[in-house]
């Protein structure tokens, strides 16, 4: 089964090939939506790829997103929780990207235990069975902006104090230092990259767990107006999930990366409320609403964010190369086309 | 029982008997080296105290550590990874001091998961209970300089780089920013004090566990060489242990407090190798010796550390105020004396 829909992600392989080529690839967090367009550009690299996903229902995991792919790479049903299972999986592996993880903020200040299973002592068994197992795997994993808090100043570098404002950007960074120990310590070949925002075809759009662009999308396919929380002048930085996933193939193939942590990030900060009207005027319908900010998403806040990615731009030569608006339009039309496999249909 | 050799806490229990008298204060960790002789100064102050405690036996509990006021505090062994038990035990409080906690960073390393259960999970668990149950409870976190990892620079202030060099540090992390998140977002009055080297009577010395200065003190007693690592010139700074219980008792009464963290220090910064000299000195017997670093302690081992503890002088009005020479002085009398309740007698 083809997905016509999907970005031409041929262009995206191409300067990978040589690195990945019959390489074995293990990706956690496979059948979402960064592990699925990340999984199709290493097919197409010619990788020997292995999702893992646990298909919880309130994550990312969704088996039509690698529907066009599907033949073409193994899938296995299970949860980073279950130390068995991914010790398994991890032997003969070349390269992990680590992507498993509960996203939602919200989530994580209502059950905070379950946050931390997942974004914490899932992934320090993870680096104990990579240094058991496989000590010689190269080991991506995806960190987040959260780690920052709320800004002391923009953009935000490397360097910025690390002080989470919710109890998925704590345990998040328990991760990622595990990830760090573990190179200092036992040499393991580990690096993290800290994305921002990332949207695109494949995300979470039923609610706004995974990012709130997917709600914003979803509203918008089905003609319901957007919700913007506040003044809608937070500012935010974007990529493109196809940018997200360059990058993770270049950290995955570069010796340099190795004990190195990275910002993402992009050229176009834009504020929300921007944002959403331009979405609405990509659309061609919708609307845009000002609400107050709930009080429960308000004690979290992070106010305005946006990120210096120079780091990975001058160690692993990368940088965005999608526009925001080319973006947007890209992903309304894939969920303009596949919302079916993304929402129930309305009654 | 009275315990003649422990330091005179009526001292240090004077000036806060305003704040604590007839309070109800729950100590975790409460049979260990620092709780104990914080349960003793809070019991001279008045309070109404009880101590919580694993008693595992590689930790720091000792119920000789409480011998001398056993029967004016509650005693109740569990454990702080069990919440059901602390739940009940945080009712009616008005203070709590959270000290319970895995301290070795070589077990941390051996047994990560354990040194995460403790030191994270169930400091959310505690949070949540506080939370739920007793909103209006004053928290005060024991902290730790491991936070900061190899120092950038020195002497180490707050804004230093969090970047832990074990996974006792990481862990210990996550805890402590759960600590600040609460207060961030439920209005917990929580704080958190950075410990530094802790010395004094009812320190582990069994082994290196909890300070490496108690098989120091273990091994003078038994007149046997003391071991140094390496060259003997990593600086570090150390605190009597009435001078933290200062510190912790000034935090947990003083609402400046909350949100906060502080770093404790001292002003006589010493290396390693001239401790141990000076130690000989000070017990007239004994000796030292020069080793090479274990590799599983050199991995993880931080260099040079000293902190700045002028925050906590500003704002809470604290300073160390028992020197050094003073403070082995009577650890080593409080060693000789009793000895047997610490270690098992040579065969």
């Amino acid at each position: 089964m083809m997905n016509s829909a999907l970005p031409d992600a041929g262009d995206l392989s191409a300067p990978y090939r040589a690195a990945y080529r019959d390489h074995a690839v293990l990706i956690t967090g496979g059948l979402g939506f960064i592990g699925s367009n990340l999984a199709r550009a290493l097919v197409q690299a010619g990788a020997r790829v292995t999702l893992v996903d646990s298909l919880i229902p309130e994550y990312g995991g969704n088996v039509f997103n690698v529907a066009d792919i599907q033949d073409q790479v193994r899938i296995n049903i299970s949860d980073v929780r279950d130390p068995f299972s991914i010790e398994h999986l991890l032997r003969g592996q070349d390269v992990l990207f680590n992507l498993a993880g509960q996203t939602s903020h919200l989530d994580s200040m209502n059950d905070p235990r379950k946050d931390l299973d997942i974004n914490a002592t899932a992934q320090l068994s993870i680096l104990e069975a990579c240094r058991k197992v496989n000590p010689d795997i190269k080991v991506v994993f995806a960190s987040t902006r959260q780690l920052y808090g709320k800004p002391d100043y923009l953009p935000v570098d490397e360097a910025h104090p690390l002080r989470p404002a919710d109890v998925n950007g704590i345990n998040k960074l328990a991760g990622e230092c595990y990830h760090m120990l573990y190179h200092q310590v036992y040499g393991l070949r580990t690096c993290a990259l800290r994305l921002t925002n990332t949207y695109g075809p494949g995300m979470r759009v039923v609610d706004a767990r995974q990012t709130f662009l997917g709600i914003w999308m979803r509203l918008l396919v089905e003609g319901k107006p957007i919700r913007v929380f506040g003044d809608g002048r937070q500012l935010r930085d974007f990529n493109y999930v196809d940018d997200c996933v360059a990058a993770l193939l270049l950290a995955g193939c570069q010796e340099v990366a190795n004990g190195r942590v990275y910002n993402l990030g992009a050229p176009d900060v834009i504020a929300l409320g921007d944002l959403a009207t331009q979405l609405v005027a990509t659309a061609g319908q919708g609307a845009v609403e000002y609400v107050s900010f709930p009080a429960e998403r308000k004690a979290i806040d992070i106010g305005d964010y946006y990120g210096d990615f120079s780091r990975i731009r001058n160690e692993l030569g990368w940088q965005p190369g999608v526009l925001l608006a080319q973006g947007l339009r890209r992903t309304l039309d894939y969920y303009r086309e596949h919302h079916r496999h993304y929402w129930p249909a309305a009654t």
